[in-house]
């Protein structure tokens, strides 16, 4: 098989697998124990929350250790209501992955806003700007890249307006991590990402957080964390989550235009191989792996997934989160989509290692399942 | 060094090691994925649902997979929150886990009762079926085994107390699991467990949850686990983690007898060589693995700790979720110990490969450190 489908999960990198062995082998403590083996397993955990920290930006006792970037987005919008006046709204992007969109709504009811995007799938500073001139939302929540879309957010920019205007700022970076450097990243207020988003195992996460101010937990009952997540820490799992950072940090210092390039390659040859194809947020800034194509035909694009599984490529529909129940998705109709159109939307993620063959064998397979079509 | 704090966590098995890698490497795919890569995934979370559903005695489909006990734990409790009534109270035992203890404080405040435990530190059945008698609580609360002293507790008759009440009955078998067989755990309506507690790896748990009704998330924002827990499953961290109970379970079949006398061997000579030292819950029936000691001296036990650790042997002052903060045992205070017994409690708790050297190389190492006492 040929695996499109990175932005559902990554295989693990050996130097993730690697580290997860060692640790297992080497830090058989519980962190919070009293003896050396314990005081081992916790000064492991100190060193990479000092590399995460690095790479971010900010202090390495801002970053909490979580179990996925679903905990971490589901604690953080549960810490805003915890934290915030009773009738405060948070305002959230109408493009955030189910788990913030969810939480929200569980942890908001009746007091979310949504930050529209444009046809190009992108949050609007100058919407922001203007909106956050005449009001104050408790919290602005807009993801760093979309995962259905690949489309790149003005989280930075969206960073420096909420500090002018005195409004936290949290930030999903669960797509953006191990695809673009995360430097600048800790400069927002809550960050969030997930180890197996980037070659790290499942089950490891983490949440930034401000270093000001009480951190409210979403799972109580252990002082770990320094009391703002209760629950053994997993140690490999975080061993293996930085080290995978690493490898794709070192990674994108170079080799990001040429991804680029290769995106840009399939998804020209896409176009004019499949007439009738589209191709979301075609113009906009996007994250070099992701492609969101409107299939030609309208009928069901399941059946392109099939045929094209078949072929060996594993694709997908969307987001691996809402495809199970094959709703139309929420991110094509905030960018204006009719549902006839986004009932055509497949997606193909590539990773850091797929090459240029895997594009071409892919758009060769495309092909060939277009025209086997009856 | 000898591990002697097994109750904090685990080594992990070869046999979860290597489930561990060999998932890593065969079930690349996202178990929500459209593709024959995501169905794999999919169909070996199932399989391990099977598995598990097998060792406790319950349908597979009861089974939530969770990332820990303390997630488990949460959840069970958030669960009543949101389907008992408003003024409903719950019944938890005076020893559970902190991370029930302080989930029942979040979500039922001042709405708890504690259920008392006797001198040996075991729930009473005759308590619970007078006041269950009088009075209809929303839930009960009771752990298989406590952490702390090893002491057993009745779930099996508190279940079958409850179910002729008509009471939900949540029982933490986080301690239970690995050390005594799974069998009939899954009569409990809901029940815990975690993977590191028993050879497998950090970041794996599970809930079983009743077959009827809903059960409402903790994390939202994805459809897996049936809609009753969202984020991507941890499928190597699963497949580690029954693999170890596989193993475990095998190994209960015989041996728990002999491990039995092994600590009791043990504890004989502990009370003589260390005149003015106590077991706590001598009488009770209690894990094979588990000693909590009250030490002669009465003035600060992590010397003993740091005395021990010196000589090679990692033992613990109590359950490592409390420990980091030294504030003295709820659980030992339940027992009707007062301050300046449980101020001199030390936990030893082995592993089914610990051997009778291992044990007998803790007692010289306490004698040693006892004389070496200025």
């Amino acid at each position: 098989m040929i695996y499109f489908d990175h932005n559902a999960t990554t295989p693990v990198l050996p130097e993730a697998k690697e580290a997860w062995l060692d640790a297992v082998d080497r830090y058989v403590g519980n962190p919070s124990s009293p003896h050396r083996l314990g005081a081992r397993a916790d000064k492991a955990l100190a060193d990479a929350r000092e590399q995460l920290a690095g790479f971010l930006g900010c202090h390495a006792l801002d970053i909490v250790w979580t179990s996925s970037a679903t905990e971490s987005n589901n604690m953080a919008v549960a810490h805003y209501a915890r934290t915030l006046a009773p009738e405060a709204v948070i305002w959230v992007s109408a493009i955030e992955h189910p788990c913030v969109v969810e939480a929200a709504r569980r942890y908001f009811p009746k007091r979310v806003r949504t930050i529209p995007v444009s046809e190009k799938g992108a949050v609007s500073e100058d919407w922001l700007n203007s909106e956050l001139a005449q009001d104050r939302p408790g919290a602005v929540i807009v993801m760093a890249a979309n995962n259905e879309t690949g489309v790149l957010q003005p989280w930075r920019e969206i960073s420096t307006l909420c500090r002018e205007h005195g409004v936290s700022f949290f930030c999903d970076a669960a797509q953006w991590i191990g695809k673009l450097p995360a430097e600048g990243l800790g400069g927002c207020d809550l960050v969030s990402g997930c180890a197996h988003k980037f070659g790290g195992p499942k089950g490891a996460g983490f949440l930034k957080v401000p270093s000001e101010g009480r951190m409210h937990s979403l799972l109580v009952g252990g002082q770990q964390e320094e009391g703002r997540r209760a629950g053994t820490e997993n140690v490999p799992g975080v061993l293996a989550m930085t080290a995978a950072m690493e490898t794709r940090e070192q990674q994108l210092s170079t080799g990001v235009a040429d991804r680029l390039e290769q995106r840009g390659c399939f998804e020209k040859a896409f176009l004019e191989a499949l007439p009738g194809s589209e191709i979301v947020g075609l113009e906009a800034d996007r994250l070099w792996n992701t492609v969101s194509a409107l299939m030609p035909e309208s009928d069901c694009r399941q059946r392109w997934v099939v045929r094209l599984d078949k072929a060996g490529f594993a694709v997908s529909t969307g987001s691996a989160c809402a495809s199970g129940k094959e709703e139309l998705s929420h991110v094509l109709a905030a960018m204006g989509l009719i549902d006839s159109q986004a009932s055509r939307a497949l997606r193909f993620s590539g990773g850091w290692e797929t090459t240029d063959e895997d594009w071409v064998a892919l758009l060769e397979a495309l092909k060939e399942a277009d025209q086997s079509e009856p």
